[in-house]
């Protein structure tokens, strides 16, 4: 029983433990990011204990000061584990106690570690949620303010990695922004339901002390309380939410990181990754390889991984508490990191890139104008399909003879429709097309401007 | 060329075609659901380019009619499909053109099978949330009425499956009601999403041709509309949400069911399904399985599976459309169809379980009131800690000697502390120990009258 | 309980059953598709119950014709479904009574569901996955022809999507082809697995009735009988591997798809898929859109998919039979439909592609032999290192100049190392440059052909 | 260009990094786990070096005593790394040149860091799946050595958790060992695809300065030689394997834990799990959660989430190397640590969990003979559906006269069929009943022993 006697729950044990066991159990290893919010909670619980009457003001006030020399040794460094510790909340009581003697015992009273733990882990990821958030807006502003600056760039869009329609570059850069923006909107929604405060709940009945819950929610600033005691301490939606949302918005990250890899082939030519984003070849000197973009790529896998994983976890788990729920740590842990690295390769990726604009605008061709072809016909009145039709037959009419669509005589489309006349030619200016693409989000410069505005408007909505 | 005339894109192929990847390529056999969206979605997009002054009146008027047949014959059953009907989009206009002639041939004018076909999608996912948030309401409104007439019955609660401390089954009943208002909140959240119009968006570079998109989206009663034509046609967050919405909800039910499976054994004796969701066995005679449950449990697993499909389809795609994006739809209309007879199945199996309240009298044990013996010791001024460890020792002693905790004499108890005293007598009620969890969220019945009264709130807010 | 009386739990029941609930619980909409397996099982299991003399020669024989003509009807399509056939076993044996009475009563002596669906499962699959393996060799074998027929194609080689070396053609197409002789390998340890009989495992705790299992294996010609009846019932491993093997084939599919789809954009051009494999756009004319190899690889996360579902839907079940098994068969159902026509589809796109030979020579350029100049200098007696960064320096210098790395004078090479000399010339021929690369496995053509050897050798060992 | 003078690619870099960029690409932080393959895959490379003339003897003596050093330094943990070592192999080579000078810039010559690394991840790989194997044997030996001294105890077999028959305790304990004697059989294959060498692939291309694989293979003990250059380089299929593989062996063990979690119930008490892997309540004093067991269950989550995150990362890549597949490393280490510790835990939680017969016997109840009793009057000669018919209505009279199943008197059950009669008494006696289930992988004492000697025999042979 001594070897036990340092453990939360003391006085029943006489078994010894397996030390695989133990360090498989623990987990102070990681849960030690905690430590500051584990303060916060106790000083906040300590102020809830006091109110309830089952601490005298001194006590309370051994307690907080007790509590912050505890963080003043995490933020120092100096503070020192023992074996003993196996978590974050056994760590700070035991200093606790050494620092202030028998009055620590009372801080837990009436306080599980269940609804600790959840406490603490929302506080932690409310913090996280506003960090990533700041950098998720700093991507996007990057973004929306080098859209602006270069409206004026052409350059091929594609569908099916095949050219399809000359837009502008703008257009594509606000394409990626504009999907950031819904994960802005996302991350804030996850926020709001992890600012729920669940202390007080216990390890699952409730609060039997008379502690004010209200109080608490107050003292650490929490939007409300949670509902139900069971369900607040074994519920990990917010954990789960806020790993679909790092996977949705790798997603984002991992199809932009694909088009500005590909843009940065020597095939396409369209941009260059700037050094610091770049490595080179053990074997090969010549190589400059996007390693940045590889990596953000390869991350949108390792982060769902994190959202699959906690998902089956969670799956088919009996009610409350179980231990399997500290699965729940460490995901959020990596994927935070994951999320602030990534965010701000992209931000300095994007803000670093060197576009080659002679070589976009040459990989324009008029086989893209081939639906403009189309429209001129419509324009003259024929019927959509036709005109379709029309336009395919010039296209394989000119891919026949081994020239260009614009090279194709005004006799030789009239054999396709009496439609055609001179003022054909005019279909062929690249810069005339994208700004026939003036409805609400298309590529025409006005619509660009729309985008741009609507985006930096979201954005001062979301900030507000 | 002959065999492709059929093709919407006609006019330049002049392959034949593998009927493996003809079957491959094609969609109709699933996304003929969508006939009823497309049809609106054209009828909108109709009205549009007469408004832009592409259609007349009079055609305009021609194409409603001709698209009201084709409705007509879908609703009644009597749509034939053709072999070259690859997609329904396809189906439907080849109708048309049967209906009404070339006129038909106009309606595709400016848009684009990728703005369609989201345009369709988000319509008909529109709808289901509808249906699904309203199943999901009934079932929170079932348990939370049960929870509200069974208030005065006490169970187990257990963490880690262990018995823990006594608790009021509605405890228990609302702490799964709870967890299923998140997920109609957002259901709520994702269908906001769901609810922007990307029609106008064309096949990448947007509508060259005037048409007002405001007015596609007033006629088609859409919240917003995209803000950007690549982004609009390729993006399928409202997909990812929705499959993950509905994998976190199915973590719920898992859980929930996972609960009553372990309360209907034999062992725990708790509660009783009805017949209508057990099912029997073709070998023993005795048994009745769980069937409903054990399949909801399931389900879990196969929702999570599309959700992680659809993620992995998108990681590393290029920017805008791609085919591979034709994957959504198969998993949402089986999502669809599995969260509709999931929540209905729930439903029925919470409405129609029986209880046995003896037996979950008779569960209760002294034990489980080991930790109100601390809190009796707290309440006469030792520090928690101490109190724990020696209500740890009055359970070891009563271990020790077999006898139930709370037959352990008051002398003996005085050997572990001598704060015991003749009052301790009134720990061992279950009644007197729940009414203590009188904190927000706790089990005492004051709290759980505040958590029906929450729910309730919530319900009626969530379907303002 | 008449309502019930045609269940084979018959009985028992006296509830109602809720119709959602009763279309949740059925299984006959897909595992019908096991009609032929199902009669199998159950004729050799009325031959091991003659032997164990629970049936007599006569009602054996009975039993047998009487499931011949079951099976004749289902081949026909003359088979007719009752509302109440929940499931092919029931359906079967339904059948089997009206057409020969009550004998049929007797077949199922013994048996249960458990034992008899994955026996069912076991005997679909391993035929499946004969039917796949097949399908995968000949992919295999197409790609092997081709890679020999066009050995003397160079183009470049890749790494990070950067240019790096030049190779065969044939060595990429041989990357491709390597990888799936590991997926045939596995699709064979799989099946071997699966080739395990359960029949005889009863419900869970074996059968009681002296059924000879060795008897019923070598009937339905398995190799090898389960060890453990519980075990039997209810492990689900081959489907998981099964599912997984299909997961990660994909995987190599989508890596293949995802360079054919590179190759062929305009800006590489070097290979175009044959118009069977191609469709156009309904907006743009002059598309041709590579959708065979973007469905192929979008089925990468489809497959994968039902392989999360399943693993988390086993994750966690208690032991032996529970309904949530129920999920195996949809899943093995829509991965074999989906695998073969993956298979099928890339066996046509890889034996009509059409290559553009000039467009590849052209795409090598001086710098991808930067490597080959940095082993000049090894071969002149220069660490590698030293090697590397001189290399290095003469493609800084090229890039400054502007010139290509060829095209530096002896002079300039010479300011970087005194070992450069005339022959150095030597290094810029591409032909020169494969040739080199003649360790096994490299892309030299001797390499090329002792691959080429290897793969057919074990193509010959895998079907021997 | 000073500043990244340390790095590999020295020679050409002309910008500054970013220190987050720096970091993100770094992997020096988990792939130093690979120090002592790195060496050992440098020594063997040198080897081949100098067989192929590009080192001398004495140049190759001096590299293998300088890696014998570095390899010191890490052993006692005296290495010390630089700010510039991005990874292990960087590492290395920048301390072999410090030990011995510019000769070490010879041994990387004709090797790439693609063929390096994989090579190490495999020779780190092959030696862990031994000593997983081996930790697999030992708790597989452990549960039939359980199942062989506790074969007399008799406790309810369950299938959808509800009673189901009488089985013997070790019948359950062989179905979990048997389910894992197919992991040590996959395990094994996996590792004989693991055991392939892929040196001498270089970056792409192959290797051009005659180093023989063959000697390589021979020097690092590998099975086989790779096929082809690139894919040897850049496929992954043997970390997929491995990750899957613990997957699927999770999943088994989160089955067994979920079991044994269920036994150890105050409800079930079947078992009691040691003190060891047990842990109590910071604020329940009577609580002994079974946390290892939940620990256990739960990694089935985290492991798979790292499948998961693999394939994800490996869906679509382009051939060849990317920087993606980087990702592998961390998912190994993570999930072998994990594989490890499970095992361990699993080992010890059986070896010395207590078993209550007591309970275990008072749980079989009569109604669990209802298919013996089916079975009796199939020896009568009653067809089986009758019979089972039959049976169900005698546990439907007992429900309803509220006795056991065998309290029903003879003139009881006749009221049901004529075939009853005085014999049906020896139905209810357990032990009779186990021991008619004596086809092979049943439950009598007989398939019992044979299970026993088939799994020793099945662990012999993997051993071999």
């Amino acid at each position: 029983m001594a070897s036990e006697s340092g453990k939360l729950w003391g006085g029943r044990f006489v078994g010894a433990v397996d030390p695989i066991m133990e360090k498989f159990n623990s987990s102070i290893t990681y849960d030690r990011h905690l430590w500051e919010v584990d303060v916060q909670g106790s000083k906040a619980y300590s102020r809830g204990l006091e109110k309830a009457g089952l601490l005298t003001k001194a006590e309370r006030d051994q307690i907080l000061h007790g509590l912050d020399k505890v963080a003043k040794e995490w933020a120092q460094g100096t503070f020192k584990l023992n074996p003993n510790d196996e978590d974050i909340h056994t760590a700070n009581e035991r200093r606790l106690k050494e620092l202030i003697g028998e009055t620590a015992g009372k801080l837990h009273t009436g306080r599980s570690r269940n609804d600790q733990v959840v406490t603490d882990l929302r506080l932690w990821m409310r913090q996280t949620c506003s960090k990533l958030c700041a950098l998720l807006w700093e991507l996007i502003r990057t973004m929306v303010d080098r859209a602006e600056a270069e409206r004026d760039i052409l350059f091929p869009g594609y569908t099916h990695l095949q050219r399809a329609q000359p837009i502008r570059w703008s257009h594509w850069i606000l394409s990626h922004a504009v999907a950031l923006t819904r994960d802005s909107e996302r991350l804030l929604e996850v926020q709001k339901r992890i600012n729920v405060l669940p202390l007080g709940s216990g390890a699952i009945a409730g609060n039997p002390l008379g502690v004010d819950r209200e109080l608490l929610r107050a003292e650490l600033n929490f939007g409300a309380i949670t509902l139900n005691s069971m369900d607040a301490t074994s519920e990990r939606d917010f954990v789960a939410e806020f790993l679909f949302w790092a996977s949705l918005c790798m997603t984002h990250l991992s199809r932009m990181s694909e088009d500005l890899i590909l843009y940065g082939t020597k095939e396409f030519s369209f941009v260059q990754l700037s050094d610091a984003y770049s490595t080179g070849s053990s074997l090969m000197p010549q190589k400059k390889n996007p390693d940045s973009l590889e990596l953000i790529r390869s991350k949108a896998g390792r982060v769902f991984g994190r959202c699959a994983g906690l998902l089956m976890t969670l799956k088919g788990l009996p009610s409350t508490y179980n231990k399997d729920l500290q699965e729940d740590k460490e995901a959020v842990f990596e994927v935070s990191d994951t999320m602030s690295a990534v965010l701000q390769v992209a931000t300095g990726v994007i803000s670093t890139l060197q576009i080659h604009r002679e070589n976009m605008a040459q990989a324009l061709s008029p086989d893209m104008l081939a639906t403009d072809l189309a429209y001129y016909l419509v324009r003259k009145g024929m019927p959509f399909r036709q005109a379709h039709e029309a336009s395919g037959k010039a296209v394989f009419m000119a891919e026949t003879k081994g020239v260009a669509l614009n090279q194709l005589s005004l006799q030789e489309l009239q054999t396709i429709s009496p439609l055609f006349s001179g003022d054909v030619s005019h279909v062929w200016d690249y810069g005339h097309s994208v700004e026939q693409y003036a409805a609400l989000g298309g590529t025409a410069r006005a619509s660009i401007d729309w985008q741009i505005g609507q985006v930096r408007a979201l954005l001062r909505a979301q900030q507000a």
